[in-house]
């Protein structure tokens, strides 16, 4: 139970009230040494998701739940690292990023989650190849060998204050973009970075729906890093499709390494190698401009891949793994002719957690069209593959009733007077 | 000069006070008695477009406005016509419609206006074959022998209340939501309509940005109509690109030939059977369902060529005149190789507009790719037509500085910290 001095302070935030930094100071230590009951960390989290916070606040709760937790420290420095805000299918990029920083000679340590919304999470990707879950100093003897990792930020105990409450309240599905940004930036900061790029795709249905948007979250990412000494760079990407056309831990594991082999060049490299080129730009590795040219060498010359293997052996796995998606699989096709207009992300991650993504490493969905193609009525859309045939029926029933793929048509929607004069009177 | 009672209606509404039926109609008398000033429309026209109207208001406001000018009857019913809210280029699509509702038997009096915004009206592709400044008499002549018609609203003297308010505040380019409304339905009534369909293009850039509010203005559309026994079922439209691949007068003049020769079938033969489909759905031509086919059917066959030959002979011209493009043009090539992901509508259209369109008829651009189309650095993307050469420059210079056509891109921005730690302190 909360001590009587935090009761107060919830009962202020819930009244709208500003906390001072040793206020929040005290919240955030009590919730790491275990005093919030679940009803006392949800009522906060929801005062914080309705009263918000203010930029002093904000910044006071980022330093609180760096120093809640372990703080590990690189010889090497610069020390750079990436982060998305998420939401986007098949935008796992930081298993070609890393690589491609980690080649370059700067030290990279990457932690990730696994998937709460998409198909795939990073570290679902990752741990098809190696364990993910390493202490503080197994995840410092791997950055120290091999300049880079790719690890659960739970495991390493960095600023588990948030994972608490985040825990708690993981039922109500609320997101509140300014814990997000606290959450993200103390976890990097107890990371000794130096830079961090932060990805955030921006569409209709993806967590910052409008540019306007994106743009106002990077200048609060880029602001609550200065505080800290972090140097937050922001790119604003498209989130209105899936990155590549493979979805799901397989799926996605494959297409990375047919990248990494030089074996294909899709949207994922693309978008892996425009990232990386800022990195290497960020830290004067290379001419400002020359950044994607230096990022797509790194990856060209099988360096790229070498340090990858590297990286996971030193995490204890290979490479060498099976990756065939799931025996059960099933066409969607086009129920009408015309040309392909967009994806509605939201229907694609649903289909593929139906179907046992990322739980199920096999589960996922290929996807055969992109934007523009003029597909004729039958025509293959997209696979959906399945280890299960019970889950796959599942999906199937949900591709039937979701549009995935949307086509264009003449006329989007028909507002009717009939409907008016029987439904409403103005 | 307005009168004393007129005046302190204006200072009324300035005032934000809501007006009666009576003291509308009194403004809108007065107005079309030519007793406003400039000044005092332009002060009416301010304090609508600040303050809005109620809905009574509206209702009012477009009867006074139907009443103050000529009232057509028709002897023929059901009649049927069509409006688009406009603002989307290459959305020409009544020429099209009209000749085969007339063909299906229907009554169709059309009357339109010259581009305001975009490269191209109605009135200025149907002027190019026949004259369009019809007097009542002479349009209910061509109508009765007929069916239909391509006339200026302005000529047949509909609604003239409003033609004069928006004369005088054009240099304001304002274009309120709630007198377009009033200015279509009140000019639809006074044509004898039974039904009206609406074409409400939705998109970034379009008057209605996003679906929701084409749906707000389409019930508003709705329920005027509604209260002078007009049925109006309004379609909402994709608007974030031109309706096909032709933009300017006789570029899109020969392409509407081609459709209906049955030599072509592009994105605006497939817009214009899918609206007059439901026009023919409505006025129980068909049965539900089968309106696009019966509207393709009434093309294919030659019946809607012969009707329009029909209508443009009656109003004094011929289809058989030169329809091609300037001598001088441009090839607009691809600055980088890529996916075309869309179109700025806004772009294409002052581009189309530097080149003369829609006063040189000869002047336009003709698109080369579509959305998904994958293009080569220098490929050519469109082709921008003029009758001068010294217009083509100018033209060639605002495509030089703007992007008409966008392509895909792996980062859309790049938000840095050096910007903020110099310009802004937040």
């Amino acid at each position: 139970m909360v001590s009587e001095e935090c009761l107060r302070l919830i009962h202020k935030k819930i009244a709208k009230g500003t906390l001072s930094e040793d206020e929040i100071s005290l919240i955030v230590n009590e919730i790491s040494d275990d005093k919030f009951s679940e009803t006392e960390l949800t009522a906060f989290f929801v005062s914080l998701a309705t009263n918000g916070l203010t930029e002093e606040e904000m910044i006071a709760f980022t330093k609180a739940l760096r120093e809640s937790g372990n703080i590990l420290r690189f010889e090497k420095h610069p020390v750079i690292t990436k982060h998305s805000i998420g939401g986007i299918p098949g935008n796992e990029v930081s298993l070609i990023i890393v690589p491609i920083i980690a080649a370059a000679g700067l030290t990279i340590p990457k932690t990730a989650t696994h998937a709460i919304t998409s198909p795939c999470g990073t570290l679902d990707v990752a741990e098809i190849f190696c364990p993910v879950e390493l202490s503080p100093e197994e995840t410092k003897r791997v950055v120290e060998k091999t300049n880079g990792c790719i690890v659960s930020g739970k495991s390493v105990g960095l600023a588990p204050a948030i994972d608490k409450m985040l825990d708690a309240v993981s039922s109500l599905r609320i997101d509140p973009k300014q814990l997000m940004v606290a959450s993200i930036i103390a976890k990097t900061a107890a990371l000794d970075v130096d830079y961090l790029l932060m990805d955030i795709p921006t569409g209709k249905k993806a967590k910052a729906a409008h540019i306007s948007e994106a743009e106002r979250l990077a200048t609060v990412f880029t602001a609550v890093g200065q505080s800290i000494n972090l140097k937050v760079e922001c790119a604003i990407t498209p989130g209105d499709k899936p990155v590549g056309s493979r979805l799901g831990v397989s799926l996605e594991a494959a297409s990375l390494l047919r990248t990494l082999k030089n074996e294909e060049w899709g949207e994922k490299a693309n978008k892996s190698t425009s990232l990386a080129g800022i990195m290497l730009e960020l830290t004067g590795k290379c001419e400002p401009g020359a950044g994607k040219e230096l990022a797509t060498k790194i990856i060209t010359s099988g360096k790229a891949l070498k340090k990858l293997n590297e990286i996971v052996e030193a995490q204890g796995g290979s490479l060498d793994v099976d990756l065939s998606p799931g025996d059960s699989k099933f066409d969607v096709c086009a129920p009408v002719s015309g040309v392909v207009y967009g994806f509605d992300n939201q229907a694609l991650t649903s289909i593929a957690r139906v179907a046992g993504a990322p739980k199920d490493k096999q589960a996922g969905i290929e996807l055969w069209v992109r934007r523009g193609d003029k597909v004729e009525k039958g025509q293959k859309l997209y696979t959906i593959y399945s280890s299960s045939e019970a889950r796959l029926d599942k999906a199937i029933e949900l591709a039937q009733r979701h549009d995935a793929i949307l086509m264009e048509r003449p006329i989007l929607k028909l507002v009717t007077p009939r409907r008016l004069d029987t439904e409403s009177s103005l």
